[in-house]
């Protein structure tokens, strides 16, 4: 392995990929699907950005996922309990509090790892910077994609694609800007987007519409 | 070609193919697509699972979709016969009885296609079962979710997922467990499904919803 | 590089990709999207075809998107302007006849560039050609499934997909048949494209649906 590659402890790692399946398993379940789609669900919510990284973007033969049995085995665990204990998880004390803190976790974490990954590969900063975001907030977007529906993120919100930019950014200063080590630029990032992601869930702070279009204009062009 | 690589008989494989492009056709002709969005719905439809197979999950060169030129061609020729026959084709003595049953024998053949060739190329045995589902169900998800549309196969329904989901375990259990041959194996496996499939069309079994939730959680949280 | 190799020259590339970036973010802002959806859409409208033809087509490694910071840099661009001049921007005199003859000559020259680097590659001519149609309206298409939206494309229009097709006909008619340098092939199919696509639209001339069915048939089946 070379120097320059961070790796997320396998307990972070398997955490938020927890995390993340049981969330998104639980969307499923709200949504009334059955056994299967709840799977799926939770398959793309945990493990969809890395599918995209890694089979889209990255192109390093087969995805990360279909190489080790963990990820999957996490995803079918997440999909059990919430099958048998359904909506007593949720009512767990302390349940919402982990799931918002391994979120904010996780977007860090995974915006670093695809950065990371990126720059061993040799790719250029904006390109780095764009597989981070991908590794991040992909998984998301294809739930909403693969269902029919449009993503949240596109809309105003709490910051949580603005978080994981702003932690690109000062990933992108550290490593190339200041040379620091991969492992110290990545629990910084980390620490930076987690504050930025709970600042804007706690004081309530949002994104804005970009602009308020009142003209026809490219309502229905349908272009490549 | 190594002993362990199982091929569908072409007459087979071109049948199952040429059945859900007509399939994909008629649904796009019903929502009144054009000549182009029919075409695409057939093609995702019929090669979409395939297309995920190698582009996204196996990712060894050139998906075979582009590799030969028949399934294009079966394509094309699904999408002329809506086009010119519509409706009568339908109407057509044995038509919907046919494509049921070649859909029912497709379902379980694209799985153990996508099995075989997972187990060919070393991956372990939860993400041969998922490539296997993929090849099998992938182009139904595919093409709902390309036309914005939630996937029928999330919701309760007639055993389909489930029933290639049955398969795929009946499959590794006779090759990993039992040594069976990629061919036997691999017949067992069609006929399985094939039973399972038409056993809860014709006697009308459903899976059902995962849960109720009537709790507001992760009702509109865009995780990622 | 091989001597039929078809380049586009760099300001036609990047005036293409400029103008389908300031198409979707101008589409994102109409829809309300904040910064990062606004961006998204720009990203996918105007990379979006090529992503799917280097990630899941041609597969020869990290797509041309991540290879040079010039896409990146236009997509950001393309937002920016959106962000600062949203309305005003679309009222410039001659922006929308510059965006509509721009996106015109773009349709032609990524269904071009798509089908030489699949001939070049050894796909047969029906995979070159799906190729080429990915290429040049793939964008349009994972805009709209990205966002839970059926795509236009599917439904009748003005000639869009249907002035590629023509156009990949005429290449591979002037390629293959009648062995024209990919220089000559490809300026000749640009204009053929661009003259289709603008007939179409200046004189109104649309594609028609395909058929109305009446039946049930195939109403909800979530076929594979």
């Amino acid at each position: 392995m070379p120097p320059d590659v961070f790796l997320l402890p396998p307990f972070f790692d398997y955490g938020a990929t927890l995390c993340w399946a049981v969330s998104g398993a639980l969307v499923g379940a709200r949504r009334g699907y059955d056994l299967v789609g709840v799977f799926i669900l939770a398959l793309v919510s945990s493990t969809g950005g890395g599918l995209l990284r890694d089979g889209l973007f990255l192109q390093e033969g087969t995805p990360l996922l279909l190489r080790t049995p963990e990820y999957l085995s996490l995803v079918g665990f997440a999909t059990a309990c919430v099958m048998i204990f359904g909506k007593r998880l949720t009512s767990l004390p302390g349940f919402q509090r982990i799931v918002v803190l391994f979120d904010a976790l996780g977007l860090g974490a995974y915006a670093v790892v695809g950065m990371n990954l990126s720059l061993v590969k040799g790719l250029n900063i904006p390109a780095a910077m764009l597989v981070g975001m991908v590794n991040a907030t992909g998984g998301g977007i294809l739930r909403s994609a693969i269902s029919g529906r449009e993503p949240h993120l596109f809309r105003p919100g709490k910051f949580e694609a603005v978080a994981a930019l702003v932690g690109c950014g000062v990933y992108m200063t550290l490593r190339q800007g200041l040379a620091t080590s991969p492992t110290v630029a990545a629990w910084i990032t980390i620490a930076v987007v987690f504050v930025v992601r709970m600042g804007s869930v706690v004081y309530g702070v949002s994104t804005s519409a970009v602009n308020s279009f009142k003209d026809e204009w490219g309502q229905d062009r349908p272009l490549p």
